[in-house]
């Protein structure tokens, strides 16, 4: 071999899935919720763990390797962040998402190949299961899974509330608002906006108990709704943060355009995701995420910022531009 | 939430099996291979691999996200390193460890909390089923596999060619030498220097091959055996790398005992692995290795250097030194 090229980095993406995994199981075993409770040696994590001996202390210095957790004189513990985000009996617990990768994409995308061969997603509608009617049938899942939605969307939430020009406005409703992140960042910022969250019924009591903990029932109300099926409700602004994706373009599109019709003349549609760089070579998490809607839906994809605007303009916008939030989301905004 | 604490690393590592996943798929598919005979635009590239249109794009942009692929004037081409290491047609290629991981390892490690659990492997021994029986009857992947391995082990067999003390002795064999990538490059840099490798009788022709197309037929050879059933070979220097690592502590015992009676007085034997650094917190790879043990083997661990040379001791090492190779790789060594 006449030359210094390193099969380093290659070998180094090609087992990158060790670790991950590896924090996926600690979210399954509770590593983190009983080290939440203080700081514990190998053995009596492991016994509280009910782990076999063989690999438990190897298990536990890969998560310090991977920097989830702390190890202090033979007493391991949680890390700022593990502590914040993955303490079950927290309520900013967002464990619930990892569970569902650990549970369901983790396995499902085991079959990336056959999806790009053949364009069908890979997940429980191969045999003809479906995830969210399951998880919309159990409240305490279904909670937890918003509850992690809510701490997975919090940056973009903050950022919304600060770089968006919310003094011109008075109204703002978020489409698909799950816990309401959004609008509680955005009321909690802007005293003069009200508004709320639409969502599927189901999601109802769970949007009001959060809005509710930040004494914002006066100012924000939950609409139940379809948003195929039903017109979408009026505000100055709309937003739809990862909704677009799970949807194919002649979907997408549909949905402008129901966001559109429900805007007033100067009304503004925020478009919120993990948008691709329109080179589409920067923005890897937007890139496997739309990879990730390969996995999970029938027609689905992510898409750039000029992708977005282009389709804006289309169903009707006349202005439009895009701006970063936080991490890999930027927002793609829509002035009628 | 009243804390700037952002969930992201956690997120980032919690999905973090997409980008491996990606690139594992890309081997599978062959894509570099393809792209190794000259750039090719999406389309073409889709339509050579066969690809569903919905998502070969994003798959394509995806990897140029990776740098596992660059992307200029609309056309993809393999980099530096995937042309090298991932084209199926080049000798160089080490494709076979990743297709491997792609349909072995991937899949078992989805069974790492039962792993941890249990203390059993997670591998085709599950199902009753082994690996490389199987593999050792197919001469085609089997060859692949060897010159995977000696990419993956190319770094580690320089730095032992330049770091230890050759000038004091004349012969060397590696026991588990594989194609004899580490013998190769002692030779190579040590023209004083004869010996060869001890391995399975399947793999000597492997060996003969590799060690003749460098025209060192005359001074390293091929010894065939069982390192647990037969006595190892003489030599002034004895190596074995990533061998201890399958193998529970008695089992480790035993094959250092065995080194240490095949060497004489002033002899010396390396131990070259993914050694942990002695803390168990800073070698992220060794300790995620041991837990690929735990998947693989029935009592294989890594271990830290202080384990090793604790270990030489033990079985009769008068003097021992640990020193770093390459990557996460290390050397401990023992003087007899």
């Amino acid at each position: 071999m006449d030359t210094d090229l390193s099969p380093a980095g290659i070998i180094q993406i090609g087992v990158g899935f060790w670790g991950p995994k590896i924090l996926l199981s600690a979210v399954e075993l509770e590593v983190f919720t009983e080290l939440a409770k203080g700081p514990l040696d190998a053995e009596s994590l492991r016994k509280r763990l009910r782990l076999h001996p063989r690999s438990a202390r190897d298990f536990f210095d890969a998560l310090v390797a991977l920097r989830m957790l702390e190890k202090k004189d033979g007493l391991y513990s949680n890390t700022h962040e593990t502590d914040f985000f993955l303490d079950r009996a927290k309520p900013t617990y967002i464990g619930g998402f990892l569970e569902m990768a650990n549970a369901r994409l983790y396995g499902f995308w085991g079959s990336l190949t056959e999806g790009l061969r053949s364009g069908q997603p890979q997940n429980e509608s191969k045999a003809g299961g479906e995830f969210f009617p399951v998880l919309y049938r159990d409240p305490v899942r279904l909670k937890q899974f918003l509850q992690a939605m809510t701490g997975i969307s919090m940056g973009a939430a903050k950022a919304i509330a600060k770089k968006f020009p919310w003094g011109q406005h008075r109204t703002f409703i978020d489409v698909g608002c799950a816990q309401g992140c959004v609008p509680v960042q955005v009321a909690l910022a802007h005293p003069h906006m009200s508004g709320g969250g639409f969502d599927l019924p189901v999601v109802g009591p769970i949007f009001e108990e959060y809005v509710a903990s930040f004494r914002l029932d006066s100012r924000l109300r939950f609409h139940p709704g379809d948003f195929f099926k039903d017109p979408m409700p009026k505000a100055n602004v709309l937003a739809m943060g990862r909704i677009l994706h799970d949807w194919d373009l002649e979907e997408k599109k549909t949905l402008l355009a129901k966001a559109y019709a429900a805007l007033p003349k100067a009304g503004a549609l925020i478009i919120y995701e993990s948008l691709i760089d329109d080179e589409r070579r920067h923005n890897v998490f937007g890139l496997l995420m739309s990879l990730n809607m390969l996995i999970e839906t029938k027609g689905g994809f992510d898409f750039t910022g000029a992708d977005c605007t282009a389709w804006m303009r289309e169903v009707g916008f006349r202005e439009t531009y895009v701006e970063h939030l936080d991490g890999p989301d930027s927002m793609a905004v829509g002035i009628k």
